[in-house]
C-alpha cells in the first residue's frame, strides 16, 4: 500500500515505531528488545531488493539501537521512546533533505541552460509528495524551479505499467499549479527534441559505489535518448540511496513483476492473457551516461564520485 | 475500422471497387466516371495525413483511369470494370510484396549476426496480417525467419497509447506460432542489453527523399536506443510508402490524436481528465539511425538511396 523508495523505508520505520508506541515486543530486557527490532527490520528489508533506502535507514538504526544498549543505565523504556524519537526525527529529515534537493538541483540546472531558464523539463515515474514524506526527490527539484519562477514546463512520462506517471506525478503537480504535460513513454525522445526539453530529471532506488542508477523501467532508455538529443540527465537522490557496498550497478537485483500488469487494467483485458510478458519494475542507468550529475540533499555530484564524496 | 498505413491505402482503393461495383457514380460519360472516381479519392486521402501509401495508391489509380478514358473505343461500363479490376489486383500485389519484404529482410539480417542465426528481434506497434493484406512488412520479415527456423524470439512493444503491439502483433504471432514476448515501451533498451536482441524491425507510414522515416511514436527512441546498442536498425516498407516529393522527414506532417487516448482507457480512467496531454501519433527518425536499411519489395537499401533507387 505503499511506493516510492524513501516512503518505503519511512513508512517500514514508522510501522516499526507504531508497534512499539502500542506495546508490542519485550519490556524486560535490553537485548530482547534489541534482537525484537532486528527481526522487525530484516522482515520489512524482504519487501523491496532493488531500493537502498530501506536497507540503509535499517542499517542506522540498528546502530542507533546499539549504541543506546551499550550507554550505561538506560532502561528497557527508555530505549523503546529513544527508538520511536529516533523514527520521528527520520519524517522530518526525508522533508528537509529533499528541500535541500530541490534546491541544489535547481541552482545546478539553472546554471547549465543558456540565459538562466526558464526551463523545461522532463521526468520519469513519480518521485514527489506521494513517494515520500512530502516535497520530492526529483520533483523537489521540479517544484524548487517552480517556486524560483523558473520552470516553464515539466513532461511527465506515463510510466507504463503501473502509470505513475500520468496517475501521481500529473495529479499532484496540477495540484500545486506546475505546468505539467503527460506523454506517452515512447514520446520522450520526440518531446525532447520537438517541445524544448532543457534536462531530464528522474529519481533513484539505488545508486552503486560507481555511479550506476537502478530506477524506475524506461530510466535507462531516456538517459540513452539525453544523451543522444545533448540534454543534460541527473538523477536526485537522498544519499541514503547510495549503497557503496555494489561495486557497480550489474550486482543490483532487479525485482520482476507479473506479466498480468502488462495484459490486464482494471477489470479490461489489454493482451492475450497467454502471452509470454518480460516486466522488469527497473532498470540500470550505467553512470557515463547521467551527464547532469547525481543531486543529493548535500549537492550535486559526478556519478563516479558521489558514493565516496558522501 | 481500419488501421496501418498498407491496409488503409488497399481497403481505401477497395471501397472505391466496391462502390463502382454497386453501380455507384456516372454511367454514360467517361468524364464523368473519370471525376467521379477523382473525388472519391481525395475524400480518402483527408483520412491519414501522416501515411504515404493511400497517397501513391491513388495517384497511380488516377494516372491508370486517365490512360483508360484516352484509349479509343472504351466504354464508360469498360472503364468502370477495368478499374475494379485494377484494384482487386492491389490486393494480391500487396501479399506478394509483403512476402518478398520478408525474404529480403530475413537474408539480410541472417547475413550480418555472428553464427547466421537464429536470431532474437525487436518490433514496435503492429505490421502483420492486421495492418496489411495478409503477411506484413515487419512482422513479414519476423515470419519470414521463424519460417527459415531462423528466429529465436521477438520482442513487442506494447505500443501506447493504443496498444497495437500487445494487442494485434502478440495475438498475430502467437496464433502463428511465433515465439513472442510482449514488454513495456521502457523496457526496450533494457531488452536490447538484457535480452540479447540482435536487430530491431518496424514498419513505416512515410518515407522522405532523404530515407528519414515517419512511423508510430516511439519509433525514433528505439533508434536511438539501438545505435547506442550498437543493433542494426531496419525499416520495413513497400515501395509505395517513400514520397520522393518531400525532401526530408522534418516536412512530413505529424498527427497529433486526443489526449484521451493516455486519459482514458475503456471505462477507466486513467489519469485526471483535465491534464494537458501530448499525443503524437508518429514520429520522425533521421535516416543515419537507420542503420540496418529500408527493407522494400525489391531488396534492402541504404535510407539515403532507396527512393532514387525505387
Amino acid at each position: 500500500q505503499v511506493r516510492g523508495a524513501p516512503a518505503i523505508a519511512l513508512l517500514g520505520c514508522l510501522s516499526l515505531a507504531v508497534e512499539l508506541a502500542g506495546g508490542a515486543g519485550p519490556s524486560e530486557d535490553l537485548g530482547a528488545l534489541e534482537e525484537f527490532v532486528r527481526q522487525k527490520l530484516e522482515f520489512l528489508l524482504s519487501a523491496r531488493p532493488t531500493a537502498a533506502n530501506l536497507g540503509r535507514e535499517a542499517e542506522r538504526l540498528r546502530a542507533f539501537v546499539r549504541q543506546r544498549v551499550e550507554t550505561p543505565g538506560v532502561t528497557p523504556q527508555q530505549l523503546r521512546e529513544s527508538i520511536i524519537e529516533y523514527i520521528e526525527g527520520l519524517l522530518e529529515k526525508d522533508r528537509r533533505d529533499n528541500r535541500n534537493i530541490g534546491a541544489h538541483g535547481a541552482s545546478d540546472i539553472l546554471g547549465r541552460v543558456p540565459g538562466g531558464g526558464p526551463v523545461t523539463l522532463l521526468t520519469h515515474c513519480n518521485t514527489g509528495t506521494l513517494a515520500t514524506a512530502g516535497y520530492g526527490t526529483a520533483l523537489g527539484v521540479v517544484r524548487a524551479l517552480h517556486q524560483r519562477g523558473s520552470l516553464s514546463r515539466v513532461f511527465c512520462t506515463e510510466t507504463r505499467p503501473y502509470n505513475q506517471g500520468s496517475r501521481l506525478s500529473a495529479l499532484e503537480l496540477r495540484h500545486d499549479g506546475v505546468p505539467v504535460t503527460i506523454i506517452a513513454d515512447s514520446a520522450a525522445a520526440a518531446a525532447m527534441r520537438e517541445r524544448g526539453v532543457q534536462a531530464v530529471v528522474v529519481g533513484a532506488d539505488r545508486v552503486a559505489a560507481n555511479g550506476d542508477v537502478a530506477n524506475k523501467i524506461g530510466t535507462f532508455q531516456l538517459a540513452v535518448a539525453a544523451r543522444h538529443m545533448g540534454i543534460p540527465f541527473y538523477v536526485a537522490a537522498p544519499s541514503s540511496t547510495c549503497d557503496p557496498t555494489l561495486a557497480s550497478g550489474r550486482l543490483i537485483p532487479i525485482e520482476e513483476r507479473p506479466g498480468t500488469e502488462l495484459t490486464h487494467l482494471g477489470g479490461i483485458l489489454l493482451a492475450d492473457p497467454e502471452v509470454d510478458v518480460w516486466n522488469p519494475a527497473f532498470d540500470v542507468t550505467p553512470h557515463e551516461l547521467i551527464t547532469g550529475g547525481i543531486i543529493t540533499e548535500w549537492g550535486v555530484f559526478a556519478p563516479s564520485e558521489v558514493c565516496r564524496a558522501l
